[in-house]
């Protein structure tokens, strides 16, 4: 028998010193919301985005007269233009732009991976197209969920846990982690109705409160374009 | 109404200082098989379990002439008289014993959490007195899974969620946190075949290579003692 590839979910970007070395592709996934708002980014004609982990350095680049996207906790941070919502990125002033980015988590994960071979970006919005390209990739795959301050959360596991469920069902991955099977699981259950089973999810309550439904019903839309991110040189440019 | 109490999962020892400072209780979960074995220590009539978590301190006891359990990777250290099967522990030589025990995991859940106002030791073998106990605590509660390796495993994780799950169906408790809510969903798709549920974790493959299913179906087996193993001064006593 062919030895199958890897396919694995991690949890937090601080539990990926256990995983890093044995991957070739890192698909990074932050659901609520700033890999759904980069895929959503793209797909309206957005040239790139820069992601950054700091605030500070996502002033410097606004004082070069970037546009730049910056959120904290669910909330744009005072100074800027606009946070992580997808739609804020679905504007035509965003078209043919290069955009900077910091969240509070996502763009926290693309940091600690950005020495992978390869780091692509993964939400609901491009699951099947991403899936297709992993599967012709011939490459061990990590989906990376980026949590909320390092805790665990459900929508970056479900979505990681689809990711892992259908490149399993290929027959030409397997996993060997504990949280690959409960990811998986989870996806299960959350499948018939993503919105229903995250209705007690910590963010989900986080985001209610700040009037956010319409934001969280279009994150947990699957396949709404077939972009694939990929950083290149510090940049996330479709693929 | 009346604020509820919380009760938490946390998945591994490291994820311990994101959690720590809001619980005055903490249940310490090894299930596959340091608190098991504890338990099952204690039923069988043994005085009281020092937990130690490196090889080198269990070794100073054992030349004091203690009896010393020792376990990594799953398998019983060289130089010791066992590990930590919990039917080591059942030996008639054990009875009104003092301990001593170091393990890959579960040990190193109780040093990290030694601070904590109260540290018990849960497991599926005492799950209904235990959670009797909680119950009448007044007290908010963390489970604190030992891991695999700070990694995330599905038994103890599970055997959190048990726990969560009787508590908050007693209306007086509460969780806030993704994890728990992950680990509730986990505990109710394994409730009715945990060993079945199981059959792929990581752990469950790695025992069984080990030729140790009948310690994992010992394990999985609910509400076989009513004892409460507690933390006091160091040592595991019967509360």
């Amino acid at each position: 028998m062919m030895n199958k590839l890897r396919v694995e979910v991690c949890y937090t970007p601080s539990d990926y010193s256990y995983f890093k070395n044995d991957f070739e592709i890192v698909v990074v996934i932050d659901v609520l919301r700033a890999t759904s708002a980069i895929c959503a980014a793209f797909e309206n004609g957005v040239k790139s985005i820069i992601p950054v982990p700091t605030i500070e350095e996502a002033l410097e680049y606004k004082k070069k007269g970037y546009l730049v996207g910056a959120e904290r906790k669910g909330q744009i941070v005072d100074g800027f233009d606009f946070g992580n919502s997808p739609f804020s990125f679905m504007k035509d002033e965003c078209k043919d732009k290069e955009i900077v980015l910091t969240t509070t988590n996502g763009t926290m994960s693309i940091e600690v991976s950005k020495e992978a071979e390869n780091v692509v970006i993964g939400s609901f919005l491009n699951l099947k197209s991403l899936c297709d390209w992993l599967l012709k990739s011939n490459k061990n795959i990590l989906c990376l969920c980026s949590g909320w301050q390092d805790k665990f959360n459900l929508e970056d596991t479900i979505c990681g846990g689809a990711i892992a469920s259908i490149l399993i069902e290929s027959n030409k991955y397997t996993s060997n982690e504990d949280s690959t099977i409960a990811a998986i699981c989870l996806y299960k259950n959350a499948k018939t109705s993503p919105f229903g089973f995250l209705k007690a999810s910590s963010h989900r309550r986080r985001l209610k409160n700040l009037n956010l439904n319409k934001d969280i019903k279009f994150c947990l839309t699957p396949n709404q374009t077939s972009v694939i991110p990929i950083l290149k040189n510090g940049k996330l440019v479709k693929l």
